[in-house]
């Protein structure tokens, strides 16, 4: 059996391409997201909405870490939001941020996420607000 | 020799009881942080004025991930900063928000750190700002 490192990238590789049918491969169908059972089919709904919404969205992993059940994961964003992305007004600015991941899994399915995203980073991106 | 989980752990430790002289231990006096190369006694520095800044810091990994080279640490936060966090107006408020950090290793000392703040989690526990 590959080690868990090889089968993460399996999965960002199913997500990169779109291929939802086989994301049930990798994720648990009570995958937890941040603190909250989602489900499979919540989360997979979640991904595809970013790819609808991030036409040229690809993740890319810039660092990995793992240990027997647990994969930490740098992930590098260079991507065009159409409209808003986290609640801020992007509207297909071209956009860098990274995330920092966590995924635990069993049975080689992921069944937790725990993630965090470099808003500050996109915030310094954007043109300041115009004040009153 | 330890792991470096150990390791990581007693600089966790070195940081919450600010024994800023055994700093060198775990720090090489080359760091480099979220891409800039910082240095030792600026690492310090700015880890002194976390402590000034915010009185009741204390660093508390709950997630843990390593391999030879690399710590990935999730570390919770649950603090009270006395005047402004990240330009955000915390004002003493008690706020509680992860970090995900990644370490890079060389010869048992930190050379490298990778550090996500989840800003948005933090703004979501301020009050909203009064439209003018």
């Amino acid at each position: 059996m590959s080690a868990l490192s090889d089968l993460y990238q399996e999965y960002i590789e199913c997500l990169n391409n779109q291929r939802w049918h086989e994301l049930e491969n990798y994720v648990d169908r009570n995958v937890a997201y941040n603190g909250q059972i989602v489900g499979l089919a919540a989360y997979r709904e979640a991904r595809e909405n970013e790819f609808r919404e991030i036409p040229d969205l690809q993740f890319s992993v810039s660092i990995l870490v793992c240990d027997e059940k647990m994969v930490a994961s740098r992930l590098d964003f260079d991507i065009s939001p159409i409209g808003k992305f986290l609640g801020m007004p992007v509207n297909g600015r071209r956009i860098s941020f990274s995330e920092h991941a966590f995924y635990e899994f069993d049975k080689r399915k992921i069944v937790t996420v725990w993630s965090v995203i470099d808003k500050a980073a996109i915030q310094a991106e954007l043109p300041k607000r115009h004040s009153l």
